[in-house]
């Protein structure tokens, strides 16, 4: 009924299910890895299907892993695995012989939108030592050439993050950048449960904090995956979402049908007039997100540097 | 229509004025500093106002400045200065006098709920100084003798804020309590442009994190002043507001007018039914708070310290 | 020649085996785990040896660990073993029926000093939960009921560590409590090397911010085991040190021989006078640290709360 | 006697005063604004002043403020008012019309080397407002087109600084780079007293990190003014100078007047011997640190901040 936001190309997705919407040009795929890991694949392979899914041409990929809310290292470990596997499938070369660059956008000061700055935090950098002591630098433990960047937001900055990153590839040269970012999901329930992985990059409205730039291969000149974590929810979409179920249910409910099936009967415009005088202009600018979002930011970001340390290093 | 939850006792009166309920023992003062600043005393007098507002008997005077989201200096030093005269009300003797501990709530790690940590660490503290050197250390510039803790929450030190907090006190035996905190409001709009004072303490449910246990007078032995800032709204609240002002806007449009009124003739069992249906059980564990909050954070723990600083010392 | 500090009992030791005093009431006790970990306990008897060593009565067990400044995950785990072995030791009753406080003392924003408090931020939490769902909240894998607290120094809170711990533990009554803390040594070559358990808690004069009042048993009232690592060298210490070094190779010079012994034999009043003049009194507020040690107190932090986990529950 | 490390083009001039050498090439000036704030100007003017100061030739302002460490406001803002003053003589046309990039330089995990990170923290970035808003977007407070990076150290980001700023150069077109970064010092005295402004940039072996690559006109193709305030003293530089100043005391001392006259005595081979012997190599990836460092670095980042905040906006 109102517009909703979600950067995960699989709830999208699921919208068009639920309101009984045939998209052509999107492919689905499923494999269950476990009981408590699911991996889909979303291919977006024409540009009406671009269209219908507000997001670009590109394979998304999304683990979920229900369990992640959980402190169980090897439950973690096993997600780390999962991810290093997908990751290792979308890099464009050997391994040991590629330069990666791995960006953590986002605002280390929000606590929701950390996730990247601490995934870079822990990571295992190597470029300065693979350039100073050779390939060999790791015995025969063979790994990338690995470099990280924290660009930090643009109240931060005055510098949009693309910007800083386009200007870190130029001067170092990497084969691909893997940028890593916390998302906003359409449902609460997804939020710390669900990894994304694409390579279309970071596109325009994306992110916690609604990227204004695309750090993608078009504006990079190099292959871009990002890899994502929902850990809010915009304050719009719970609203909107909330509406739309409250009209739901009466439809659902026998005393209510009635007054359900009026409200499904207004016209657009009506829709537009109800939504604008309930959806304060404050909350344009908020999001939902979880009390322990601290725990889970901090754990979530070492299940995904953990993934990335197996995916580019040959043990 | 369905439970809401507030930290604001002007909140509270004003939900009663929306509903034409009149409460006894409750009494309001109001008093415009400028444009920009208004206080409002709400006076909780019997214990009958006390169980009608929720909250205990005592004094909750809000100060109201709407303008406390910009970067504004001068304005910031003035609802310091507002602050400062409140606190001077409270205080149970000469300020040069008094040992007052200062608290900071909360969790550092999740930014709305680092405003008491952070204004403890912006506290001019002098406890130790006057120990060693007696009331004299800061010249003619008399000042109470302050210490300051940050307890940190449960998830971290496996104990009730208020276990560390009168262990504290019972070792170092200060006068008063001063207890800073994020609050939840129940309106986006209240968000980090109001700070309450009250002579109540911290009572249980309330704050970010929902405090299970009292830091009052009762509990602690000596005076317990909370000062707080609304820096989130409770998820399940925005969702309820949005049920009510959804089933409010359909009996004033003139179409929905039977609608709406349909809505509002449910007997109470059948809205909680609907309200259970709703109510996602992930909602009760998030909370709303802006994308800049970081900022917000920062800045108005300034305008508490500072507002505290100024309360205690004689310059 | 000149006063040295150094907060392991170990170096005090050698001290005077360097030259060649015998003390009475110490006895050493030295056991080679593997090439590189070492275990060696001193036990001060005697009032005379305690005298001698400025030290307190009690035993002081040290784990030198020569790799500790590498990454080697396996080679901490090893360390981490051996001490969960040494705490196992000490605890006063059966691991899963005691509770156990857990402090981390020092400055959280002094790098060096922040070993104690990453300490607590690492430990698995555990009272809350016990306190809520009983002792088989973790299934069958018993644990003791564990709280932790960062008191935080003085300039912060304007009282001592060891006030707010007596008030924390008169208020939760634990059985034992476990300080951990940044020490000083006297030689640069044992700094985050070197891991320090005793018995005899924190005494006035160590750790990195030179605690003024005692944590040990008479003043808790309870067992207290202090936990450190040295991560600085004294200012002070490195130029007296330097000034007994350079008198040693003149002596053993042969071109020098003369001058040196002509120092080494003025009499103690013209050798103090010299220091005096010597050491800057600016380098009494000074310390030593590695360029390095952000790194090394986040994995030695590390490092000990693994052994303290180990220690405390039972897999 | 032994090679020592200071970053103070004051310090070097100095030390050839003190060992009466006289060199050509470099000029000095003097002014005494208060009793307790002295500027000092040198000038490399030639090649040879250039290797024989181990400097490059430019321009190196130093305000000696011996009050530094104090907490006085009022003091600090004085401090501000001239190194606003200094840097305004520096820039390269009307402020308002400049684009000018502010790095800091250093880890902001090492307390004495998170100047130049919480000098950007602290500052008012307006890159981002003016691009939207245009230059009027602060009323008349015209201010300077500022924009912010902390590039991190080469252990977090596998990469050079300078090849992290030479990219945001090139990307976002600065007119003018301030480069901000703790210094080493080689008098403990000096330490947080000092700021050096020089227009020479960042050359390599300076900074507390001792940087390997140049951040310069020459490097960076735009003007690089650096400002640095001492937070360290290399430990090799503590106690090459406690042996120099030993042999010195002594050959002032009646008694021992012809010992150290040997010492003095002793050729440069034999020196360099003694040295190396005593000279521990852990001493050289070792600095001194004042224990209340925290304290320092953050008001000293407030202090340059503010300079810049003044040097760069017309009120």
């Amino acid at each position: 009924m109102f517009q909703i936001r979600t950067d995960l190309a699989l709830e999208t997705r699921e919208k068009f299910d639920e309101d009984h919407i045939e998209v052509k040009g999107v492919r689905v795929d499923e494999e269950r890895i476990s009981p408590e890991i699911m991996i889909t694949r979303v291919f977006i392979d024409t540009e009406n299907g671009a269209k219908a899914m507000k997001k670009p041409k590109g394979t998304y990929i999304t683990i979920e892993a229900s369990d992640m809310m959980e402190e169980d290292e090897d439950y973690h470990r096993e997600v780390s695995g999962q991810l290093a596997k997908v990751i290792e499938t979308m890099l464009p070369g050997k391994k040991e012989e590629l330069k990666i660059l791995v960006v953590g956008l986002g605002n280390r000061e929000v606590t929701p939108d950390a996730l990247g700055p601490y995934v870079v935090d822990n990571m295992m950098i190597t470029r300065h030592i693979i350039k100073e002591y050779g390939q060999y630098a790791f015995g025969n433990k063979a790994t990338s050439q690995i470099s990280g960047i924290v660009p930090g937001v643009m109240a931060q900055t005055g510098m949009e993050s693309g910007e800083i990153v386009r200007g870190v590839i130029e001067e170092t040269k990497p084969d691909i950048v893997i940028v890593v970012d916390a998302l906003a999901a359409r449902s609460v329930k997804r939020l710390n449960r669900t990894i994304q992985i694409t390579d279309t990059g970071i596109n325009p409205g994306s992110g916690v904090g609604n990227h204004r730039h695309a750090i993608n291969k078009e504006s990079m000149g190099i292959p871009v995956i990002a890899i994502g974590i929902p850990t809010v929810v915009d304050a719009a979409t719970i609203v909107s979402d909330t509406m739309s179920d409250l009209i739901g249910a009466m439809r659902e409910s026998a005393q209510l049908k009635s007054v359900g099936n009026g409200l499904a009967g207004l016209d657009e415009i009506e829709k537009h007039e109800l939504a604008r005088e309930l959806l304060s202009p404050h909350l344009n600018a908020m999001f939902v997100t979880p009390k322990d979002i601290d725990e889970a930011v901090k754990r979530l970001s070492y299940t995904i540097s953990e993934g990335l340390n197996l995916a580019f290093s040959r043990f």
